[in-house]
């Protein structure tokens, strides 16, 4: 099932697509949560699957504002250098481990909405990425329980502003611009996609392709960093593991193609969806 | 004012510390609030100030289990290498601009409560700092003003695991193991400490000072790493900023120094207070 987070008439819920239209789950699942998070903090998406298998749509999808699939995740972690083709074009050194950076909640933007290109950086990039949304919370997990603590995947735009990101040898500050990193257009459960190493992802600008990969070609794999993470510290549910961008950003293409006003911005995972984001310049 | 969380009777509140005691808050605004951030998000300080002031006693300090001066901070960014003698004992070049990394909120503890040396490490080392907690929300926020953001100021032990910090260079896995980053042992508001670059730091293990600077020695004084981050991203109220540490860290002693259970380690910064946390071995 696809799940979503809009906001319609100055209201935010959450809902299951239905064709082009969404069920808001909201009422449904009696006004006890409200976000995807609480869903997912009160082992409840069992529930949310069966009541939006029951209901009826309420809402067009163009009627309402995309919200990033979980708008309050507790944490988002990152995963830099997670292919090998990117790692080349990148120039560094390959890692024994996965390298993980953050980003927090109030840079993110949904489906639909504008990614800003900061008014102090001309360097705003692409990252086209599979998003991972934890389900169950979990510590010290074994790579064989993993796929267990997960409860669906989206797309994720990890819009990246690459010479504040090469301020230090920490990623954070190219990493967290204000409404740069895009996350939809909904949620896939994960009982509709069993392997996430079998998706195809593209990323298009303009509708260009600039990135095209396997997720089998991540070098760290959904249940090695879900096992890695969790041996240091708690996966809480709707927490968001961002996995990583193949080759192809814009920054190393000669000469390099940044993101700019006007642009439209495309990330495509099969099965999952595609995630469609206008660029504009910060007011 | 002294203003701080705590937990009595299962129950989680916050409150004005007086003398050797706490006058709980939670009544006293009108149960409207369930933590510090959410007075703070609600531009609430003054009254919670007020309250204090005229409030009478509840608990005894010994009686209540100290929180996290903020337990639910959307976002804890730490700043590395912001002490030139810390450094230079890392061995690492000078940085342009400050080194930024993340905590998330629930590898936290409070004031009294253990931090835990991790089973998959015995580099377990500590690190005092100075905890800036912001008030007032703010983007591009110049110099001049960014004391006005300010809530108030606390110790923070940024407990770190230094194997794991190295296994790339993105220093989050180290810097995030579960009860790992003491906050404590409450918060100072701003209205009695005009200037936090005249502020002394110590740090003891089992009674033996390891580190002792004043916060002068800030390579990035609070006001710039306020400007900074907020050029580019929004900074909230209960957010953290945890300052750096300053020379004489565990892992670059002759012969390293790492916590072990059974150990006993305060932070203490003048007029803020002392923060003390045993060390005990993961379970």
């Amino acid at each position: 099932m696809r799940l979503m987070s809009f906001e319609i008439d100055g209201k935010t819920s959450f809902g299951a697509v239905e064709g082009d239209a969404v069920i808001d789950l909201f009422p449904l699942l009696g006004q006890k949560y409200h976000s995807l998070r609480e869903v997912l903090a009160d082992d409840a998406l069992g529930k949310a699957i069966q009541a939006g298998s029951e209901g009826k749509p309420d809402h067009a999808l163009k009627d309402v504002t995309f919200l990033p699939v979980i708008p309050d995740p507790r944490k988002i972690v990152c995963v830099g250098l997670n292919y090998e083709d990117h790692r080349i074009e990148t120039g560094r050194d390959p890692t024994g481990y996965p390298v993980l950076f953050p980003r927090y909640a109030n840079c993110q933007v949904g489906h639909g909405q504008a990614m800003v290109k900061p008014r102090n950086s001309d360097q705003f990039d692409y990252e086209g990425e599979l998003a991972v949304i934890i389900g169950k919370a979990g510590r010290h997990v074994g790579r064989d329980d993993a796929l267990k603590h997960i409860a669906g995947y989206a797309c994720y735009n990890d819009g990246s502003v690459r010479d504040w990101q090469a301020h230090t040898h920490q990623f954070m500050p190219g990493k967290n611009f204000t409404t740069t990193g895009a996350f939809g257009p909904w949620m896939v459960t994960s009982d509709e996609i069993p392997d996430p190493s079998r998706l195809t992802l593209t990323t298009r600008l303009n509708g260009e392709v600039m990135q095209h990969a396997n997720t089998d070609q991540l070098i760290f794999n959904v249940p090695f960093l879900i096992s890695y993470i969790t041996s240091f510290m708690e996966l809480e549910p709707g927490d968001v593991i961002v996995s990583g961008t193949p080759g192809g950003v814009g920054m190393k293409r000669t000469p390099p193609v940044f993101m700019k006003d006007g642009d439209t911005v495309e990330v495509e995972i099969t099965n999952v969806g595609v995630l469609i984001n206008p660029i504009v310049n910060e007011a």
